[in-house]
Order: C-alpha cells, then sequence, then structure tokens
C-alpha cells in the first residue's frame, strides 16, 4: 500500500530530485533574495469546479512566492492522507498537482506522506512549500503602500469562493460558476517589466477576499483606501449568486486573482500589460491611497453613498483553501 | 479565535521575517547548493516522554536537512487544527517548537494555520520544511556507499519508538524510557570536520528503523550491508520493552539517531569526534559494507548465526512521527 502510494507520486511528480530518492532535495542556490511561502490546504470538497486540492495546493502556494515579485523555483508536498481515501481519487489528485506545477515551471523536487485512520482527517490534506527568487530591484511588502498609490485588482472577485460554496451545497445557479485557480507569476512577471520599481505591495486575495486583504494593507502601510464599488469587476453570475447567499463579494475567496498597489503614474501602463495576458484580461483600478490616521478601507458604493468596509469577522467560509 | 491563535505563534516565534507579516519570508540566498526538506507530522500522542509534536517538527525536518550535510538555516511551519483543540496544549506545543527552533539556530520564518471541524484532524498536524546549506566539498547521497565501507550508528536506537508506544498505550516499564528526539545539524558538522570527504552517506533511522534505513541504502547504492548484532547499542530498558512487545528494536523508530556509510579509514576519527559530542556519546561502528549482487541487509547475530534483516513490512507502529 505504502510503496503503491510512492509510486503514484514518483510516477506523475517524476523528475531527477526525486529520483534520487533521499530525504531532501538539493537545489543550485541563486544569486540574492530568496523567498519561501508555505500553506497546508485543507479544501472541502477534494474536487470542485475549475480545479482539485492538487492543483490548488500549487496554485496558493506559488502564489504566495509570487506576490513578493519573485520567480518561483522549487516546490515540496507533504501529504496527509486519511485511511480508506480511495487510490483512484489521490491518483487523479497528483496528476492535476503534477500538470500544474509543469505548466507553472515548479517541480515537486521532495515530499513526504503520512497516513492517518479514518476520522483523523478528510480525504487528503496537502501542504505545500514553495522557493523562489527575487529579482533585482524588485521591492513589494505590505508595508510599502504610500498616499496618491492607485489599486488595482487583476480580474473579477469571488470565483473561487462561490464555485467551491456551490459545489459544496449542491446548489444550481443555472449558469456553471467555475474557481479562478491559477499561478499569478508570469502575470506578476508581465506586471514588474511594465512598471519597474513603481509597484509596492502585491497580495492574492484568498481567504477573507479583498476586504481582508486590504485591510492588512492599511494597517501595515498605516495608509487608507478608498474603494469605488462600480469599478470593481464581479461576473453577473457571482453577483447574483452572492446577492441569493446574502454574501459580499468583497469578502469571499479568490485563488487566481492579485491585489496591486502602485504609483499613480504606473496605472495605464499596468493595466495594458495586465489586460494582455490571460489572467489579467479584466484588470481593473477599483481605487486610490489615502493618508488616513484610522487606516479605514472605505467604499464609495453604486448608489453614491460611502461605507466602511471592515476587517472580516471569522471566517465566512472555512476550508475554501 | 484567529488572532489569538495567530499572537500565539507571533509571541512566541517572534523574529523579523514574522514580524513583517507577509504571505512569505525573504532571506539571503546562500552560496552554492541549497538543500530543501518537509516532513507532516501526525504523531499520538501529541506530548510524550522526552518531547511533543512541536519539537518533533523541528528536529524531524532539520535532521532531514542535515543529512544531506547541510547546515540547516531556515524552517516554515503549517499547522492544521482540530477544532476543540485547548488553546493551553497549543500554545505548550508551540513554546516547545520555538525553543527547539532558537537551539538550533534555525528560525521559522514563515507559516499557515488551518482549521478543520471536530473529526476532521487529531488535535494538530505540523508540516514543517527546512532549508540548508551544503558545504563546499560535502558530497552525501544514498547511493555512494562503496564495499569497503563502515556502517556507524551514532547512539542507541529504539528509545523513540519505545517511549511513544508507552505512552501511546499506558504501559509502565519501571523505568522510564524517553524519545530521543533531537537535532543532529551538530554532531553532522562535528563528523563533517573530523572525515573531510569520507563520509558517503548519513541517513536517521526514523520511521522503519534502522533496518528500512539500510535496506534503502543497499538498494540505492547496489551494495549488501553486514552488521554485528552485539555492536548495536540498546538500551537495557528499551530491549527488555522490545522483548515484552515482540518487537524487533532494528525495526523501531529512532528521532535523535543517525546512521552514517563512511570509509573505513574514516572509523576511528569519526568515532573519536562523535563520541566528544553530547548526541554521539554512544557512537559504534555496527556493520561494514560488501559488493552483493542481490543488495542484502544481513546481520551476524549473537548467537554466531546469519539472518537477513528485511525490509519492514507495512509500519509497525502508525503515526510514530
Amino acid at each position: 500500500m505504502h510503496r503503491l502510494i510512492e509510486q503514484i507520486f514518483i510516477k506523475h511528480f517524476d523528475n531527477n530530485w526525486l529520483r534520487q530518492a533521499n530525504d531532501q532535495a538539493m537545489f543550485a542556490s541563486a544569486n540574492g533574495r530568496m523567498v519561501i511561502s508555505t500553506d497546508a490546504h485543507v479544501i472541502t470538497p477534494l474536487f470542485f469546479p475549475g480545479g482539485d486540492i492538487g492543483s490548488l495546493a500549487v496554485h496558493g502556494t506559488l502564489n504566495d512566492v509570487a506576490m513578493a515579485g519573485a520567480k518561483p523555483l522549487y516546490l515540496s508536498a507533504a501529504f496527509i492522507l486519511e485511511a480508506g481515501l480511495p487510490i483512484a481519487d489521490l491518483e487523479r489528485i497528483v496528476i492535476s498537482m503534477a500538470a500544474a506545477a509543469k505548466l507553472a515551471g515548479t517541480p515537486i523536487i521532495t515530499g513526504d506522506t503520512k497516513v492517518v485512520e479514518r476520522g483523523k482527517g478528510d480525504g487528503v490534506y496537502i501542504t505545500t512549500t514553495g522557493i523562489g527568487v527575487v529579482p533585482d530591484g524588485v521591492n513589494i511588502a505590505a508595508d510599502l503602500a504610500k498616499p496618491g498609490d492607485a489599486v488595482i485588482i487583476s480580474g473579477s472577485i469571488g470565483d473561487h469562493g462561490i464555485a467551491v460554496m456551490a459545489s459544496r451545497e449542491n446548489l444550481q445557479f443555472g449558469t456553471s460558476i467555475v474557481s479562478d485557480s491559477a499561478a499569478l507569476h508570469e502575470l506578476v512577471a508581465v506586471m514588474l517589466a511594465a512598471a519597474p520599481g513603481q509597484i509596492h505591495c502585491l497580495r492574492d486575495p484568498t481567504r477573507g477576499g479583498v476586504a481582508a486583504v486590504l485591510n492588512e494593507l492599511a494597517q501595515q502601510s498605516a495608509i487608507g483606501i478608498q474603494l469605488i464599488e462600480t469599478a470593481i469587476p464581479i461576473k453577473p453570475e457571482v453577483s447574483a449568486a452572492c446577492e441569493l447567499l446574502g454574501l459580499d463579494p468583497l469578502y469571499v475567496a479568490n485563488e487566481g486573482k492579485l491585489l496591486c498597489i502602485c504609483q499613480a503614474a504606473a496605472v495605464e501602463n499596468l493595466l495594458k500589460a495586465m489586460r494582455a495576458h490571460p489572467l489579467g484580461r479584466d484588470a481593473m483600478q477599483i481605487g486610490t491611497v489615502q493618508a488616513d490616521p484610522y487606516h479605514l478601507v472605505q467604499m464609495q458604493t453604486g448608489f453614491g453613498g460611502r461605507r466602511i468596509v471592515d476587517v472580516p469577522v471569522g471566517e465566512l467560509l472555512p476550508r475554501i483553501c
């Protein structure tokens, strides 16, 4: 059984590092600054429209690496399998994970597997860790937003959260909503080339959505943010689903979108470059950064009012990633 | 609740990287070759004589990094918490983890936390990833053992497995047996200095014990191994417990021991250096490497006979690490 599982990993993740079968993998160090990021993935259900826990575990961690402006190089993966998980399901997940890693150009070079008893897990949990290198001259961090900066989003919000919720609850929305799960590092590379030295913050709005991330950035940079509701891209079917479910899309998770805070002078070039990339086709400026001693995120609503976009209280939807 | 958990991590793991509160941590790249290793820790019980899942999660991954001859630099940690885990237990684990990381000189620079429902986890699972740098001139891998080499163990075997089993089953062995869980990278550094270029393989005999590791090395290096039973260090109380439980100590897990395959000419210097280190005090040569087309691990028993030490069938004790 253990050997069977090992073989599935080696077969699909196949690369020189794994074939060496050491308890660790060796790689040539890059020059300069490197980044590391790790994420445990516990999403339920394991398979959802637009992805599964395998592809998500690759995208989620790659995106955290990419949000430092880094080029991801390698991944590691640790699996916690619940006894009774059908081998066919595991293999389907591993195949999807291998495909996502290959497409991203980031091999899974080391890993681990543990099996726990039934009722001590939920099919499979996957923790991935990503290593990347930050190009010279790139300085992106959560505390670098400045008054006067612009806030950009790379595309429509809420797709992942609503897709997972719909599949979890067996909801039928007429049109099928699909997760946006995708690796964003190539979009980031395009953005860095289009606006060198002008991007201050990058963050992917996953758990807690756009609202959580913008509040964190406002706190860490000690600034305020003004959003314009009508500028925020959202698909009609996602908007309708949110209305039906009583959800605010600003709090719904995304897995293939990024928020960018940049110099106002960079917006035109950036949006042009982003919209030329498949993952940035619907990029929009959605707000601006302002001096604000209270570090609030506020939104000018479609009706002309203004409301505070507060920090999410608790988790809207547990196990969304 | 989420904030409470975050605060526990930040308070105890406190370092400049975590304080930046980005979704990834940046570090200066080392020159040359780096290694990465990852391990999911699912041990039960969470607390056992000589350690807990927190210290184990640090030691287990550091040791996998060290077994490449590397100096560990940084750790990441991802927690999967089961709802209902007492916060006091989590804090106790985090404190122990922080102490282990501090003692080892390897800060936990990034991390993640997910919470799953009751019955979908078992208190806490911790996946750690370690990054290290391999000194110039060090070439250690599982396929480098050669006929004529010596096999060394750094100390007594079976302590971790028996300590955990005893605590799990509430067994009373008269004398208390304590896990050997420890970080081995400083011992490795001492060994590399004592026998430069002469160490071919290093492996920590965790799951599956000495038997599993030596069989893997025999396969990967395409050699045979001859062990001498009477040379293998084992504490009397561990030996007695194994007899009582019907266990072969060669298959029992260790968390603070290493197996070393080295040139025969290096043995004297190596043992001297190892025995001068607290974690190598009981180091012994326990066997030799031989040409063997069948890649067998054999043992000359205390009674003068010879037996094959086979690959373990299945896991002797699930969730031991």
